[in-house]
């Protein structure tokens, strides 16, 4: 049997070549809340997994050729802006002026250098424009009409938000706006379940490992439907939505997102991680379990430099997907989906 | 010797009294920077003192009479606010426009619920409109013009920015621009040193301990002279300028923004504590230690449950006071002051 012999051989050989070689890899999240089999066609279900699976490959590609971690979350989150299923750039959830305001950010794992944007309304990808802020600005953090200048300056395309604006979402405002109206004013401190804790999820993020070791993170994001008063949630917030350092892991985050800043989600478990020697997967299970015991919910994705990444979500589900050199691959939505 | 006997019977008493009660007190800033004794006059090195002494009691007060934490740090804190001699609310730093453009934030350590505001120019203290984000809205933070409406629906009086704007600001910015344009364009990743180490400081903070065993945190500030943009740092940055939590400490910080951010400063001198057991002031000093080693400077003052505080700063000086009551109290401005 020396055909046998050379393939075992052969197969081998392989897969040496893969474990020695260093691990490398993204995985994203496309936003976590209520997602009900119920609610959800087979079609659109399809729809989902494809464009996750197409940002996961844009990522990819781009650790694959040696790229780096910054460049692949870019990428990857850029498929995701672009479509209109998830609520960043285009897509993005209405405000209660009925306009799309988004936010953004991004870590640098291996210099800690960051930056991030909040309340832009003509930016086609946020994401960049918080990569330039990082790179091309002395500061890390830019909102509004300010950082629009900014990007003016650096010759970007500013888009009508028209260009962001889409039905099914223009329909969750109204169904807000006329639940908000029908006696339940969100003048408590506790906003109602309706619009908590199924307009939230579609944030997208991206959590990267280069073949240089270098980890990166990204989140970006149109907020809540409805947001009112110039609200910024946790996604443009460096240590809330977005961690990155080489020395622990990359963090990025997606819920409801006064919790997580209240929390520091996406620090927190790279911190215990520092401090305590935690491993990945058990620190970011401690942080959700400290959102929850505040009342919040959402999840993290997480990824350390040796390639070891985790899900972690108190939601009903979390549009989810990783590819890894050294893992086989995995695009999930539900809760109950193995992941493993 | 009847005569001495009482007197140290009443001295011993009263110090027994004093340790019995539950410590409370709290400790504020002020800035931290380049603050050098020449070029202060005595004048107005007494004003500043002057003015920390006032914040300091009118903290204190509220303390003392069985307040809590946080009414304690909104009162210190509009001292400074309303003074022209600090970087937060009256006598801000001037953005590149020409205008004061403030952002504030605040911590409920006993719940960890927060409150912060950015880029807002007509609310008097700011540091008000963050503590009413966290009480009155279900969001933690506002920025712009929504936070302004947000504060208008509260029936807060509006000030035109004029209120903030002094002419010793106004000099800093005609110096700055100046500067800039003299072929030290601020295009590079790092600010001139002009900029970044001379005209920051100013940003003001409180920490406090009320008789319930309760912490709370507050930061308020101008930001950066000439800053553009929309340049946001970490004054309203839960757990970068501001964190607050019973169960480890309560953190304000000062210093370069940016540097600030990316460390996570406040939340990372209580994550040493949370995961590490490290104590208040050696955790403090680690954690300036790492905004240091990035090339940031700067200064916290940070307070736990116990009543132990610390101020802790890699710049020149820090404007800075404390009052505990179950310590000598303290006053200071310069490195060199001996504070213990």
């Amino acid at each position: 049997m020396p055909r046998l012999l050379v393939l075992l051989l052969l197969s081998t050989l392989a897969s040496h070549a893969r474990d020695l070689g260093r691990p490398h890899g993204l995985v994203i999240h496309g936003g976590a809340g209520v997602i009900a089999r119920s609610t959800m066609t087979p079609e659109r279900e399809a729809e989902y997994r494809a464009r996750l699976a197409e940002a996961l490959n844009a990522g990819y590609a781009v650790l694959e050729r040696g790229g780096a971690s910054l460049e692949a979350v870019t990428a990857a989150i850029n498929v995701m802006e672009d479509s209109p299923l998830f609520n960043a750039g285009k897509g993005a959830v209405f405000n209660a002026d009925g306009i799309c305001e988004l936010d953004a950010s991004i870590m640098d794992g291996r210099t800690q250098a960051a930056g991030a944007v909040a309340g832009v309304h003509h930016i086609k990808n946020p994401i960049n424009l918080a990569r330039d802020v990082m790179l091309k600005s002395p500061h890390v953090m830019m909102v509004g009409d300010g950082a629009e200048k900014f990007a003016r300056g650096l010759s970007y395309e500013l888009v009508p938000n028209e260009y962001f604006q889409t039905d099914w979402r223009r329909e969750q405002l109204k169904k807000a706006q006329a639940k908000e109206k029908d006696g339940k004013e969100r003048t408590a401190a506790i906003p109602d379940d309706y619009f908590t804790r199924t307009l939230r999820w579609g944030t997208v993020g991206c959590v990267a490992l280069d073949q240089a070791g270098n980890l990166a993170a990204g989140t970006s994001t149109g907020g809540m439907t409805n947001k009112k008063f110039g609200r910024v949630g946790d996604a443009p917030i460096i240590g809330a939505g977005t961690y990155a350092n080489n020395a622990t892991c990359a963090v990025s985050a997606t819920g409801w997102g006064e919790f997580f800043i209240r929390v520091g989600v996406a620090r927190d478990i790279a911190a215990q991680m520092e401090y305590k020697g935690t491993a990945l997967r058990d620190a970011a299970a401690a942080t959700i379990a400290k959102v929850g015991r505040l009342g919040g919910d959402g999840g993290v994705i997480a990824l350390d430099a040796a390639g070891n990444y985790t899900f972690e979500f108190n939601s009903p589900g979390m549009y989810r997907a990783a590819r890894l050199s050294n893992q086989p691959s995995v695009v999930a939505i539900y809760g109950d989906e193995a992941t493993r």
